[in-house]
């Protein structure tokens, strides 16, 4: 599983609290490096960049970093610009702000701008996203799917992501908005890629030797395929319901974890 | 898995179709004899009960059943009437509308009527049931429990429920309310039980050998925590997440199914 040398990801499923306790925003900010940190935020996923911006650096400012930048890519021209990919490369943290991961793969991707993140992974730093920032991390990401709904076959529109984390698929949102059905339907396509489900206001925390822990108020959910026996996802209807038996599941809330080398849980609980 | 003799349960995960195809309600018409067959609609679930009674009433009279009584029983004595009881012991089948299980079991259990159900079912009657008269059939069912949220240990409240089928645990509006969680959390309390998540249009259909077919246009999902490795169940705080590991997930559309004696899937798919 290369892609991934010694920084650490905050994968954050969307909705973190932002006005009490910040469980998820003080982990980002105490991994930056806490009062020495400098943390660039990324507002490329939403269409309100400068509401974000203000938004995250207020929070991150408050805690008491020591710079946040607002980082407000919005073509691929700009995510080419040398003094971005500067800002970028000083910084400890690259936060991405939620909206639409669709928005960050196509006017990211491929650029000196998602280059300067990738290195900046590999040199050590911390790499953050919350809801389309979560999701663009794998190598594919879920674009589209039904919410609340049993798994269809061929119904989740997926498409290639930044590659940040390789060997999974990752959603947001998970357990409030029903999506187990859209995440047991990626994974019966490829039962070789772990499903991550990140609820809301929780964060699966990767380090440098691929330990997912977690942290927040929810639990992360991972979905194993590859043990199972029979799925019926080649068959040619795409909206006909999804069949598949002997999906392992695996559901850990703060403290616990999964490592995703051995594809196996952590399940001593370390207060931190 | 006594209990259970010649009878067929079908548990439909509530909204079935009434208009369309009315591919659960056909099913139940012709498990019950078709136009030889007289249902009994039992509408103790509901605070509507005779619009729920008209409306099965017109549904099973249009398909051609030959007779249909309401059974509008709303309190435990009439639960007792010689006269209701000698009317539902010669029906081919019992069918539970939906509305709240507490009402099902606190009105019916133990009763006269309670018995008839069960010796009906005995004696190879067909009973069915949607929604709340779904959940109703396992000896012990979900209340109440949150839906779209994260599983947590004990905010699911379970009661005992009528008895028509053992070691299982029954919910119903599966997916489309997100109940992936709550019945998680129910397994992880005993992982001896089979959770049956059914979804809104679909039906599983229960024979006297414990094959559990599904029929519908959602997919009945099935938790099988037999080989739980962890889980932090037993612990303290009600309101903390839970954690489990090693889950086994089965997801079955129409044709497939479910044998819940050898609890191994059906997956050859047949076209009735």
């Amino acid at each position: 599983m290369p892609g991934l040398k010694r920084g650490t990801l905050v994968i954050i499923g969307g909705a973190e609290d932002k006005t009490a306790d910040m469980r998820i925003l003080k982990i980002v900010y105490r991994l930056s490096g806490g009062d020495n940190g400098t943390v660039a935020v990324v507002t490329t996923a939403t269409n309100s960049p400068y509401e974000a911006e203000k938004e995250y650096n207020d929070i991150f400012k408050n805690l008491g970093s020591k710079a946040v930048y607002g980082i407000n890519i919005s073509n691929r021209a700009q995510a080419d610009d040398q003094r971005l990919i500067k800002q970028i490369r000083e910084c400890d943290c690259i936060f991405f702000v939620g909206g639409d991961q669709l928005r960050i793969s196509s006017i990211l991707g491929g650029t000196e701008f998602h280059k300067a993140v990738l290195e900046s992974l590999n040199n050590g730093k911390v790499i953050a996203g919350t809801s389309a920032g979560a999701s663009m991390m794998s190598q594919v990401m879920v674009v589209e799917g039904r919410d609340d709904e049993a798994p269809r076959k061929c119904t989740l529109k997926m498409a290639p992501g930044m590659g940040l984390l390789q060997g999974v698929i990752i959603d947001q949102h998970f357990n409030q908005r029903g999506r187990i059905g859209r995440l047991l339907a990626a994974v019966a396509q490829n039962p070789g890629v772990i499903g991550i489900g990140i609820d809301e206001d929780t964060a699966a925390i990767v380090n440098s030797e691929l330990n997912l822990k977690v942290a927040g108020s929810g639990v992360v959910t991972v979905v194993d395929g590859r043990d199972i026996t029979f799925t019926n996802t080649s068959e040619q209807y795409a909206e006909e319901p999804l069949a598949i038996t002997n999906v392992k599941i695996h559901v850990f809330p703060e403290g616990y974890g999964f490592n995703l080398v051995t594809k196996q849980g952590i399940i001593q609980k370390d207060e931190k």
